[in-house]
């Protein structure tokens, strides 16, 4: 419940049977909650922005149903969301049809764009002459085959029961073990109390050009044992040689090698947005260098003090 | 002309009408070859593999029309293939219809799912009310609208004449100066010659995940006072913690201070591919940092091998 | 005037005429003080410990008198004592002679061993029959020549009137501009006010030899622009690969990049020691880097606690 | 024996039965070879640059008899020579006498300057009325003890039979396990062939200064793997903010990481000094970091040479 005593409101990628919806559906707080699919990211964002919904679910790496550079660029240089949690879903394909339809019989197969090649060479394998019809998403695909306009679609299994259609084969993607990494959102707040095993993602800006603009920035976290798990680097947009790097690295805001790191980069570039710290998916726990534990901060700041003030 | 004598096959993101034909028509050597679409980027790039065609364009940095991830997926990980040129090209969406048809007429719009958001606020202010249908391409519901199917299609100006329509309304994506990068294909070669204003791509693999890989990586390129112009990391696939880095710098692998920084990724990385060395789009001239010309390394060479073997 | 209301004592290694003494003199303090002379370094910093004086100027750097390791070890390893101050006077040798002696007449040139060398050319050119005698000091040597043992000393021209000497040719050292640094020490104290052209000395002890300590050391500087003006390697004496490193650099222990580097010094080091901030001799503004001026570290701390408690 | 058939000659920090003696007679070539003594360090380095002498062995780093400053200046920036060895020789401090002198005979105790210092405290506790006398070197302070001038000399052991003394006690040195490195110099040479344990000495000198110079040239080091084990910062007399680096590091000029980071320093520095490759007395083996093996650096130049010219 929300402080007006509606139901929280969860914005995602729609519609129903999308994989992120199947995300949506891991939270906690999602049982009881009002789910709103959107047609696009954008769309689920701003409707984050206007206070439409409380928080909004969009994939953020790898996904097979948006793009993630719309994710990304969005929240780096849209206006400021922030993330308070990730889920990690895997990249799981099955081929749905209507009840009854066996692979002779499929002479259409369709899906979201980026789902097909995922797919290729099971399709090769298993239905070689079947042709691919594009769709919006592979919850749209499935809605299709139930319309009886296409024979089959790509999608996660979880989407046959809604549709109404069955599973004729699972794990039909190409690659094991990938995964799709989605994000929590919700508007600028108060981050989420660390766990201990948490990450933190900002993005920086940097206003010049130069063969060490990245290393320094690098050299903020690995000076205070920090860890990156993902950095991309993105054109600004506003001129050449203006980049900003999205980083997503371990620890959380509120630990003081976290904090000093960021304040490093806040004063070295020319622009830093804290996107979120949140706990981790994969609950992987960091190894704390030596020295940069939060009693080594406090020591030294002590031992500063009485250097600058004896006996105070 | 190839050396058998038939004319040289370039393999694109088809169908006719895409950005990625356009970028290919940009090419010198375009002119009296040949082109093949193909449906999807592995498509094009599996084509170029098995001798199909000599050379493949496709997407690599802000496709609004392929998965960018897919291709540094597949040139990272797959059966190696080389870069030897890109391309530069302006996004600029147009509003193709049928000719006579008015902007009051338009009940449906199709365009590939990554066009639509692009044009958003556009759309939104000009046609609201009409409802946007996906396309494999944008080229492809240039021709659904040619057949009838749709009012409609986002996609570049050039697809009207391709598909017989007119242009209702040019440069309507909402983001100005956006550009797409292509690079231009072959199999595994000798470098095309350098420049003076050329890029270098790599992939580098780490096996470990600590603090300081990303930063050991960065300072093989620093050291030598090289700027690198993108950065991108993967997940490799290989369990977790295992990461890959795309990158790509000013320089090619002839210089001296390039081959000396491939050396050393060689060593310290679980593994690196050359990914090309070629002519940069944008024509920027690196600037070269104190000692590290060519003519340094020459020098200090000889400075070596005078102290190693003295009067000789 | 002290405390106690008796006159300041400053220890110096003496006799009087010591360079050591000359740069005393040129300390606003020192007129109305007094001024004791200690026959070794180790024997004046004693004197300090042990309240017996007050402050104590040594030779730091290029010494001509004494020892400089000795100062070095004894400042790093010894009981604490805190830098507060330092001198730089210009290293300037001339002969001193009793009134009345000639080139011709000097037989034997006495001098501390260390300034021998310094003037070996000259004393070749001009008097190349003259043997040369040891003295504990060039001071003693001039006491000497008073005394009719020697025909002439080497020492500065400032003791000639000290021991009723006659100086008979004067900058008749080989190397031109060289300067011997003093450094004017208290007991562990509040450091002096900054200038904004200030200097400050740590010793970091390194527990472990491997190749990255000192990268890890310098690279806690070179993030927060600190410039490093002097470095000097020991061994500790506790062990093989058990390193010290004595270090000097721009700022002040109060500039908040000062102190944040400190604080990480402290963080990673075996043991680190503050020897105190006090103002240059040479008066050389520090060029501070965008980035890490006192608002700088004001501006991103409370970007920072904006960020941990939203509406604080 | 050398070229024209006379007996090798070696220069040395003399009177006999100083410590430098005592380092040089550690040498195998020593025995049958004509040792030369010299009064000043200066001296014995002209000796051999003017092909008086055919080697020089002289005190680098703590030495209790010269100043350590002038060894480095003069290997730094006077006319070249070249390390081919070192030598570590404990410092142990006896106290010699006259046959039948007692403690209670003992008024006077002579020795160089720098020695005093370093048996302060058992001077304190069993002679301590005994007045100090300065000596040009400890073996001259035996002689005046031989010559009946002084009681008592603080010198090595092995002095005593060369000037007809008895050691009256051993050992007398406040600080234990203190060592004296010593070097072996030769004219410009072919460097010793390596050992397995060899370490190197380079001077760096830069041109201006700034916060990362210094850093600038030990990543050169760390980025190939390499310890440092010695460091020096030198004002080079050239003006304002012109240092030179003394560096001792683990590796030979002919191993590969080592030529690449003396290559990098050659180009990076505004000069740069090889005062020698040689067996490292300790014989402390350098563990050799991932991928900076002489192996690895072959296999990275033949991965480089296939991609530059494919095929070749």
């Amino acid at each position: 419940m929300t402080a007006d005593s509606r139901p929280a409101r969860y914005a995602y990628l729609g519609p129903q049977g999308t994989f992120t919806e199947a995300a949506l559906l891991t939270l906690p707080g999602a049982a009881g909650a009002e789910h709103v699919p959107y047609s696009t990211v954008p769309a689920a964002l701003e409707a984050l922005r206007t206070n439409e919904v409380d928080t909004a679910v969009v994939a953020l790496e790898n996904s097979v149903e948006g793009s993630v550079p719309t994710t990304l660029d969005e929240l780096a240089t849209g206006e400021p969301l922030q993330i308070v949690g990730e889920i990690h879903l895997p990249v799981s394909f099955a081929l749905l049809v209507r009840p009854g339809t066996t692979l002779d019989d499929i002479k259409t197969v369709a899906s979201h764009p980026i789902a097909q090649p995922q797919c290729r060479r099971w399709l090769l394998d298993n239905v070689p002459d079947a042709e691919w019809r594009a769709a919006t998403s592979n919850a749209e695909a499935a809605q299709h085959v139930a319309d009886g306009h296409y024979d089959a679609a790509l999608a996660g299994s979880f989407a046959a029961a809604r549709y109404g259609l069955s599973v004729l084969a699972e794990d039909i993607h190409d690659v094991a073990d990938a995964v799709t990494r989605f994000v929590v959102l919700n508007r600028p707040c108060m981050p989420p109390a660390p766990t201990g095993t948490d990450k933190t993602t900002v993005v920086a800006f940097i206003g010049e050009d130069h063969p060490g603009a990245l290393l320094e920035i690098l050299t903020e976290f690995s000076v205070r044992g920090i860890n990156l798990t993902l950095i991309q680097s993105r054109p600004t947009g506003a001129g050449l040689g203006s980049y900003l790097f999205w980083m997503d690295f371990e620890g959380h805001v509120s630990d003081a090698r976290v904090g000093e790191a960021l304040m490093g980069l806040r004063r070295i570039c020319a622009d830093l947005r804290f996107v979120g710290s949140y706990a981790r998916a994969d609950e992987t726990r960091p190894e704390i260098r030596r020295g940069t534990h939060d009693t080594d901060f406090t020591e030294a700041a002590a031992w500063l003090a009485a250097i600058r003030t004896p006996g105070a």
